[in-house]
């Protein structure tokens, strides 16, 4: 299992257009074969000092293995998605994770 | 959907023993009723600037609602796994996100 967790600090924060903009982009992203599963969140209701609650959005997406992430990373889609969102944000943050 | 991703850093990032004792710990964390679906992760070996891969350890768990990753917090499997292994890590950071 391959876990690829990106988190997106917007440049414009309270804007709903680009929040929802994002999220569109996102969507039309989640369509790339090899994606298992995927998540779009926002930040919970949960408070504790080590909570980062910070980001506009989550992007969680889960893969078989690491190629079928390498070949998403290439896709036209994803590419597509960098080239019409990248703009709408000033921060991301991205974690990758394997199997233990 | 209730999307819980822990991020641990290690104080001995070196220590063989520590990773599996922490594993060991998630695992045993991972009985918690009302958890759906859970990774235990190492970082991948993916590099770029935005990828953050210097933490030891990816928990990340899904619950059905806010409700069930309240619960777990007071489970008393999750107060025994924090007694056990607090001291193991240097860092923790959590991002909870919800549905948009």
């Amino acid at each position: 299992m391959f876990v690829h967790h990106v988190y997106f600090w917007l440049k414009n924060p309270e804007s709903k257009e680009d929040l929802q903009q994002l999220k569109a982009g996102l969507e039309k992203l989640s369509k790339v074969a090899g994606i298992r599963m995927f998540h779009i969140g926002r930040p919970a209701a949960t408070k504790r000092e080590v909570i980062d609650s910070g980001y506009s959005l989550s992007w969680l997406t889960i893969f078989e293995n690491a190629k079928d992430q390498d070949d998403y990373q290439v896709d036209p889609i994803h590419l597509k998605f960098v080239e019409e969102c990248a703009s709408l944000w000033s921060r991301v943050v991205v974690y990758d994770s394997i199997d233990v």
